[in-house]
């Protein structure tokens, strides 16, 4: 492994679109730091793959980050935090590594009512990650839970406020709205881009917790303390990777994420992930 | 392999509930027969696999369905026909077999508008049995395709007519009716269960081509030709199997078929599926 070094460029990566919500809050705080950020949406959605396939795609994808030059790697997806995090903090002992988790803590921290909501993938619900998470942090409070079945889909295709997005976050919101909920986790990378919709529904008495932010604190964080911060100075860059359609992403990305790019292919060879000639 | 018997069951599966569709479809036309249904929710959906993952999984249920005494496969997922059919015909030779491919033929023959909708998923629209066709079918006839972002997740949740799922079919058919649509060819088993919704969308004038009684009238033929129809007589029985969640589809059938049942667990090792004990 190469020696890490504070103009190398953060790595990011989702199965999809999703990460992208790290991303950006990433580059608001930092935006001095160059950017990788790996769309692994050959395999899109994680959800219904094995917790075998989800490791072996994060250390495959890992590797082709660090392989970039990647001083710390963001698993900005919720499925492979939960399935993948800490076999590969074993596997890359000397990487800095941020995952998430959903936010149910500063929640129920916050929460007034007691009746928080949490809108997240099948696959995080079922994990143990988050039966953990409810178990440590959510004593007295009633949790909520939807999937929004669909909403991945809407907003893979840049569906952020297309009827049918607004009305899957309708279903998924009313009947919380009616048990008094007056917080909302988003506990997939995919939910903050339809905050807006999200807000216009639920009215401004409800608290949206987004966690990008604060995962993108706790990379600073980790940034400090390893000495691997970027000094302040002109704007970094962002390369994007893709196993999907490249140009698809790349159409993408100014409505996401209020920037363009190029979108590179990879392709996968086994568990190698490999850039396209 | 054990002899076929016109006693034995019609074995029909899917990645998930879109294949009842073509069952139900199957229990009209031939009420007296049993039937086995596989779905392999452990894996749906199956358009983000490889092709060698599909052949692998649809190889695995057939096997499965075959040591249940299957005497006919339906392969009632328009994703693993196109991906896994001409190799499940090689490897099963003396199997009859049947299975989906968008209707766009009748729907060229039938417009008199000249504009035809199509609705499937992403993965049957890049696949090549799509491609074949539309080449051979759809000269002259203008064809709209639409992937219903969301659609399935929505229909595998049992919402087939909540304001969301309305929504998403209201998306991708007001521009396909805006451009002068008279058929629509549903190209995913999952989407007959919305007939009713898209009929209410698009209006009586508008025809729409459910490919299920066709796929069922072509089982009966080819049970004639072989001398393995069941006689009429009492109601045949279905046996009902996933590979994911057994209470969550048990729950559903009722809305979907219109009749319940029990639903077994299956699992996977390797490339075998197996009855849970």
């Amino acid at each position: 492994m190469q020696p890490q070094h504070l103009n190398a460029p953060i790595g990011v990566f989702d199965s999809g679109v999703g990460g992208l919500s790290v991303l950006r809050a990433i580059r608001r705080q930092m935006p001095a730091e160059d950017l990788l950020y790996l769309a692994d949406q050959g395999h899109v959605p994680y959800g219904s793959r094995t917790l075998e396939e989800i490791r072996a795609f994060s250390e495959g994808i890992t590797r082709f980050l660090l392989a970039q030059g990647a001083k710390l790697i963001v698993v900005a997806c919720n499925t492979a935090s939960a399935a993948a995090l800490r076999y590969l903090r074993e596997t890359f002992p000397d990487v800095p590594m941020v995952g998430m988790e959903p936010a149910v803590k500063p929640a129920a921290e916050r929460t007034q009512s007691g009746v928080v909501g949490v809108l997240a993938t099948p696959a995080t619900f079922q994990g143990a990650l988050y039966a953990s998470v409810v178990e440590r942090f959510a004593n007295g409070v009633k949790l909520l839970q939807s999937t929004c079945p669909g909403l991945v889909a809407r907003i893979e295709q840049g569906d952020l406020d297309a009827p049918a997005t607004r009305a899957i976050l309708d279903d998924a919101l009313r009947p919380m709205l009616d048990e008094g909920i007056d917080t909302v986790v988003l506990g997939c990378t995919h939910y903050p881009f339809v905050i807006p919709l999200i807000e216009e529904i639920a009215g401004e008495d409800v608290r949206v917790i987004d966690p990008a932010p604060a995962v993108a604190r706790q990379v600073k964080r980790l940034l400090d303390a390893n000495g691997l911060g970027r000094p302040a100075g002109k704007r970094g860059e962002i390369r994007f990777y893709t196993s999907g359609e490249p140009a698809a992403m790349q159409s993408l990305l100014p409505k996401l994420l209020g920037e363009g790019g190029l979108v590179r292919a990879v392709h996968w060879r086994g568990n190698l992930a490999l850039e396209k000639a």
